[in-house]
């Protein structure tokens, strides 16, 4: 070879790396520009400083990881990167506001969609039928008929109106309020109000995809270029034969309806839904139906709390007490902890937690074995799983036992989601501030167990003597020392709360939640009744 | 970077494009050609001459795709082109005769197999468990003893014979006939014989695959070099000890059969098969006996029909009437749309059908969401789903509600195949000419709802008034005028017929399916014993 | 284009075909480097000596492979090696021990893993889910409590102990010993001990996961530095709040433990252990308790075993024996084959076969239709699948019906695993001068039916005479002369034995599995009293 071929092979390599780089950089960058661009579609100007924050925060850290995979010598494209999960990077599980996409909006409202788990990152492909959404409409509007090919389970988390939903030829009518869980089944046309004339409704949803993994497919049911109707999504001639009239008159009705999704309702309008509502079975929860009949809306915070102390609340809705949801095998929790205080360690051995926080502010711990092999080096060199090829891309699939763990630490904030597989501890923190208060949709319901890690009903305590002295390589005696210490169960003191103050000191009240208080007295007159 | 060096590099890349873009004009070219030779292997000349008609248009569709692209600058490399999809662009729910593959051919007869759903599309991910296939055996021919690791769910299109089946050492022999549903869970040995002297047999099928998804394994269970027994595989020292007997002996009984999977039978081995079907529990099929027990065959075309009207019938097979199913949780119907008319639009909740089209011609229409965003730019610019990372790899992923749906529309014609996934709206249409015959397996059968849009059991009319003012932007009155203009239900005249000649002109008479007049009496008979 | 211009383009390219192919040598190399590296961890020599002839073999394999590449002109990237493949090339179902890593290893013992199983192949996609462990503890050892995200169905392969699992906040605790099946659920914290002190425990398991496909993930318990405790991964302040206590106090009992998951137990401990578990009901079998509560271990060799002649034996544990059994839909099956004997011919029509060779020397033949595609050419040019697109990734896709099928042939030795997928024929042959002892866990049990293809029970005895005479092209008689040679069932002579020495020559009386002696007289006993 000669010297000037040889050159000439190595300038086109450097051409190609230094492209290669180049477009890497700008990508780099052009994310940053969306993400601040993202950041001024939210509303209140607090929440757009905290937004740029984070496009910052994030900024930084691609930064640091670039020059981080620049001095590893590996180059500048990573796995993360390719799989658009620079986002997740360390914490797959923690969905800030920015992970949600707005996919429909109008004057009256929105509705956003959380970006499908199993793109987020390996670890949720067993999440991969399953996706979040949140709408959020105007006080007195109405969101036009729909039907998805994903069953939908709803909890109303602020606000109230009417729903109606028309399964296997019958409407029925209902009307919601702060607190209440609704299912509508993949296929059932439903539709929405928002009869308030002050309060926003929020409806947090659980969509559980039956056709497509993670894909949903929205069908507009009324007249209307905007949304467009499927209906007139048929040729004329198949429309016109269909509804036996003539083209005009259905270019009348079908053309009309333009101002989108969710659309102001006059007064007289609402005025009647409720009236219809009212006929609804709603109201009249303790006298069971027949088996497989559905009672429409069910209001969580209506029941006797299954947990109740002074540092939190667990209501709880599952198959047992409402039985929509047998068919889909979720559980629907609402938690209130109180400012200042935790819930005690504990992990689901079957439910995959899906939490959306509605209100407070805190934060999360949840500690992952999966990740802990990103970590890189790990202290313990026995015992590490060796793969044969060390690929870059398989990173997240690498085991390891025992070396470790990764914990994923979040802020929590109103807006955010995360998720918490089965078997993996979790904590939640409440700040001093303010009470938090997360709805959690648990798939997978059937079977499950919580499992406490501290208090007096801790899983550690049932280990014989023995096991105890070999686990921890100390006496029972001190193992149980330090087990017993804990006096409270499943809420228990947060982490400055605990040094002593805990006792006696009961400055931090339990703030109960938006719309607990209303039905506390109904609570107490029913426990009279029974 | 001297000029000389910038010119190599220059020169290199050119190249590379180029012969890339060679390559790529070859592989469009040699498709056609494959494409005609498929042709040649049909047997009437007039579908022969369909058939290439249709090789031409897609080889014209290629071209332009090729071209667009060629415009916008993308180069001749596209997802669907690396998918293996661009015969489904734009329409992957519709499968030409030619998106199936002959996987056994002999002198007596065929097996055809439709290409993997997932492969078609990412859309039909959920289908990926099912295969469909078409047996086409001729007059006095016999399919020799096979399992599948498949469960197969059989349809009789045409003809008669018999079917055996091996079952937890049980055989059960049937006679079959045009009409007939027979299951063969997988690893049942089973084999059929066309017995008539006369007719085709053809039987279409549902594979459901329980071993490697979508992944057919056909093993041979006779003696014989083709098919090749999968006995004669294990190695000479296993087959003498397993058989007990010598080399020579099993050599002969093993390699003697080699006229293939299909072959011809005598008159006197045809009258011992059907001598023996005689025995089987078909014929009595009204009492029903104890569950879980098959009573082999279930003629569809015997039922009452669920609907029936000039229009058109539907004739419904499901766990209810033929518990051979319940446990594959899919549904048999047969439509027979009377030339000239339709169905009354409509979308199943949670069923996915899968249909091959029997005979005549007609077309369809099926509204789509999920293919809407690939239209490109949308005429309402708010609301859509903005991608983060534009990639052409994605676009079927896009989300994007409410603004508007693909309708996908297809010529039908005997031998084509068509996939409706739940939700999505469906209108088949017969030709003038004739009678359009499908066989529809529905696939997640269970709690399934068929929801009518247009005639007088349209869901549109549930809506209350408000619902109809909002929705349709009009009032309610307008609202109803329109949908109360249809006075019939399920089938209603088709498009050119809907002009008012529809009332009294019963010009075309409702032509009832092969098979169905020598049962039509029958029926009538066991209404009155009822 | 210059003459110059060309040949540097030719260079460009010849250069960058040798950087791959050199790359490419080093690889190969390298895998044999790692290989035999493997080697050194396994302790006893003469298990050594064959793993590094099995280095070896596959060396020379991967170069055979590499030549016959080069010839076929396909160059030396191919898609087994690109996808991990090249150990299991052309037998996709048998994984040597090397296909097993070691991701605990201590003093006291190890747990070994099976590499996930649709890594090794397309064609194992349907057991995604599970993957195959195995433990190995010293005599007088212990490993401490851990819990994971995935069902774990546990055999007793060796030695004996105490297991306890706390479930549903009770703890449980059985004493355990060769036979023994046990389950411990995803999430249920247990712990091990092994308390004799001369052998080794040995434990085969199979961990069906549950959260993401083929991923475990491990969570230890107990306290400690080595395995980390997930306790200490929260946060200080968190752990501090959780337990009410000091850091300091926390820190010494979460950071005393380091000699790792498998750690030495005091002849106390042990005896305080064993006496706990005599509370458990282990022993009193046949007494069911109320359905779906568990009843400890079952001991599989106690059972009458469901097959038994002086060629082999089988036990079956399955729902109907075993209720802790029904949840997870798998049957566990012990198979003792007499030296020089094998298993007549059969299939099962549902369940995946996971097998675990516990003791003894033999082989195993698996005839497989999927593979047959790779063998490239096929004799009978008639009926082959013709791909449109010849992509070398596709191969394992291709399907082609009738022609042939591949027999994976595997010799098997302990700590061998292999898979038999459903429909395919499967015999294991003893060696001579060893019994040859299996454990199966058949994934989909339910509704399985186990198909014999020869002897007394063979399935192709229930043919009618003219499908005999049509699949074998062959008088009836002539095929029941060769159905009928083999008089025995089940388990029959094998290869070298079938030769006439089969009747009278007892020369290989059946040699009992270790264990099975023991439990001779109890069985004849209960015998007695039923």
């Amino acid at each position: 070879m000669t010297t000037r071929a040889r050159a000439t092979i190595l300038l086109v390599l450097a051409a190609l790396l230094f492209a290669a780089a180049a477009t890497e950089d700008r990508r780099r960058e052009t994310s940053f520009g969306r993400c601040l661009q993202g950041c001024d579609e939210d509303q209140p100007s607090y929440e757009r400083a905290r937004c740029m924050q984070e496009c910052r925060e994030q900024q930084q850290q691609r930064r640091r990881e670039h020059d981080k995979h620049d001095r590893r010598g590996e180059g500048p494209s990573s796995v993360g990167d390719e799989d658009g999960e620079q986002e997740s990077r360390g914490r797959p599980y923690v969905f800030g506001r920015r992970s949600f996409r707005r996919v429909v909006r109008t004057e009256q409202g929105f509705v956003k969609l959380l970006s499908p788990f199993h793109e987020a990152s390996k670890l949720l492909r067993g999440l991969k039928d399953y996706r979040v959404a949140v709408l959020e409409a105007n006080p007195r509007s109405f969101v036009v008929p729909t039907h998805t090919d994903a069953h939908c389970i709803c909890y109303v988390a602020q606000g109230e109106g009417v729903v109606a939903m028309i399964e296997s030829g019958e409407k029925r009518s209902y009307a919601i309020r702060q607190g209440d869980i609704f299912v509508a089944p993949a296929g059932t046309i439903n539709y929405l109000a928002n009869t308030d004339g002050q309060k926003k409704l929020i409806v947090a949803k659980i969509l559980h995809t039956i056709s497509v993994p993670g894909k949903l497919g929205f069908f507009f049911g009324g007249g209307g270029r905007n949304p467009e109707s499927f209906l007139s999504s048929f040729s004329k001639r198949v429309q016109t034969a269909a509804f036996k009239t003539s083209e005009e008159k259905l270019g009348k009705l079908f053309g009309r309806q333009e101002k989108g999704v969710i659309i102001q309702a006059s007064e007289e309008q609402l005025r009647e839904l409720r009236r219809h509502a009212s006929e609804g079975s709603h109201g009249s929860q303790w006298p069971l139906p027949p088996f497989g009949e559905s009672r429409g809306p069910f209001n969580l915070l209506e029941q006797r709390p299954r947990i109740a102390n002074q540092h939190g609340r667990l209501y709880v809705a599952d198959a047992r007490n409402f039985r929509d949801l047998a068919e889909h095998d979720i559980r629907v929790n609402f938690v209130n902890i109180t400012a200042g205080s935790m819930n005690a360690p504990f992990y689901n051995t079957r439910s995959v937690k899906i939490a959306y926080v509605l209100a407070g502010e805190g934060e999360a711990e949840i500690v992952c074995p999966h990740l802990s092999s990103r970590r890189g080096g790990s202290e313990h060199g026995k015992g590490k799983w060796q793969e044969e090829e060390e690929s870059e891309g398989k990173h997240e699939e690498e085991e390891e036992v025992g070396q470790g763990y990764e914990t994923v630490r979040a802020r929590l904030s109103p807006g955010m989601a995360f998720v918490v597989p089965l078997g993996h501890p979790i904590v939640a923190v409440a700040s001093h501030d303010s009470n938090l208060q997360i709805v959690c949709f648990d798939v997978h319901a059937e079977n499950n167990d919580r499992v406490y890690l501290a208090g007096p009903n801790s899983v550690l305590k049932k280990l014989d003597a023995p096991a105890k002295e070999l686990a921890f390589a100390a006496s029972a005696r001190e193992v149980d020392e330090v087990l017993d210490a804990q006096d409270e169960a499943d809420f228990v003191p947060g982490p400055e709360e605990s040094g002593g103050r805990h006792k006696g000191d009961e400055r931090h009240h339990h703030r109960r939640g938006r719309g607990e208080e209303a039905v506390e007295t109904l609570l107490r007159m029913a426990a009279g009744a029974v």
